[in-house]
């Protein structure tokens, strides 16, 4: 498995459209964005494209396909409906099922959203010399809902979803200017400690992703999450929509330094 | 009229929903940031998001209005139907005609947007000590059709319309630099000289405002215009839509700065 990292996205892509790749997909193809994935009936497109419009730092959106449309702008020859290891289909009142393919559900009103993933900026943390500690311990980042409103978009209402990293207090304002440079991949914190400001009242049981420990010298830094549309859209009662499962995300041809300034 | 323009944007906008404000926005309510205007029927306006989205430099937008909304969320208790002084009504094989509002054509259906307008970088360009000329001039900036391709989205296809200010050798680092912090009004240049390059071949006659003479140490610096859209939507052939008419901008109560990085 190890060398397919090294994979170009175009040729990992393949790879995961063959089933021979099936894991998360964290440190493939090197250098390369991965994206949060929404995909969404027409008849609500609309109101989400409007909803990540007036909510940047969690929902921006990198790249659209119209609907019907499999091969992604940023992903020559891809397959939206393939080239994702997991993927989550939701319908309503029945929670979430998930899937290597989404062949078999596909209709041609399908609108597929790509959206900037926190991978981008993590990388450049830790070339500049900041540590990624979920990382180094193997863990997912951990995940939280909010009490942090989001904008409303027609019949989309929810909360922020938010990512915590711990970080030395001698390192956050590094942090918060390097992860600002990436606007298009969350940008700088939402909130920098005081998770109880916020509504989390538990760190230690993380909504989505692992628990990752705080140390004495670190405070809890919190990002916009890629998850947010997953949450808003199940806390709006939408009937039917498909996103990447956690950590299983969709590998494009953009350069990280390309979505950087 | 003079003290009308230093109004705060709401009451500008009540002055304008009174018919007493016909004439170009130009300096009114300053500080403020104004827009361009584009309202479709919703069977277009999922293109022409997506279309935005992948023109972000032509159509930046800061904010949209869903279906039937006439109060923008940038612009307190405003209504979209009167609050521009000119509109210009555009039909497939009509062209368009001007009128000062939109009331008695209003739809149900129709999503509004603003775009961001040059006149936020153009105030800090002057504050910074660059001329901008055809103000200096009393008139309106030149603009031009190109031969730059957006990238198409949907039924929308076209190329880019262009704005060129005129600005001092010495003067053209410092200038791109101030633009490019306000990305959320069309950025940086997109090209500086050789008009040619770009398929304008008579400067002296621009397709939109006034002609604006290029002096011996000027060269031409062009912008993305906000005026893209409308050529855009006329190119491909699009029954119906409304755009405000140029310089007869929507006043927002967003501030200049808000909109910098």
């Amino acid at each position: 498995m190890k060398e397919w990292k090294n994979l170009y996205p175009k040729d990992f892509r393949r790879e995961v459209r063959e089933g021979k790749w099936t894991a998360p997909t964290a440190g493939v193809a090197p250098g390369y964005a991965q994206a949060n994935l929404v995909i969404l009936p027409k008849s609500v497109a609309m109101d989400f494209m409007i909803f990540a419009q007036r909510n940047p730092k969690a929902c921006p959106v990198i790249d659209v396909l119209e609907a019907g449309v499999i091969e992604a702008p940023s992903a020559k020859d891809s397959d939206i409906r393939r080239d994702v290891p997991k993927y989550r289909i939701y319908e309503k009142g029945k929670g979430y099922r998930e899937t290597a393919s989404i062949e078999e559900v596909w209709e041609e009103d399908f609108v597929s959203f790509l959206l900037g993933c926190s991978f981008t900026f993590e990388s450049e943390l830790i070339k500049q010399g900041i540590p990624m500690k979920h990382i180094d311990l193997g863990k997912n980042v951990s995940m939280y809902k909010t009490s942090i409103p989001c904008k409303s978009a027609g019949s989309l209402t929810g909360e922020m979803v938010v990512s915590m990293r711990p970080i030395k207090s001698s390192q956050i304002a590094k942090a918060v200017e390097i992860s600002g440079r990436y606007p298009q991949v969350h940008g700088s914190p939402i909130h920098i400690g005081n998770p109880q400001a916020i509504g989390i009242n538990n760190m230690e049981v993380p909504d989505y992703g692992d628990g990752v420990p705080i140390e004495g010298d670190e405070i809890p830094v919190f990002w916009p999450c890629g998850v947010t549309p997953q949450s808003v859209l199940m806390n709006s009662g939408v009937d039917f929509f498909i996103t990447h499962a956690p950590g299983h995300m969709f590998v494009t041809d953009i350069k990280n330094e390309d979505l950087g300034r």
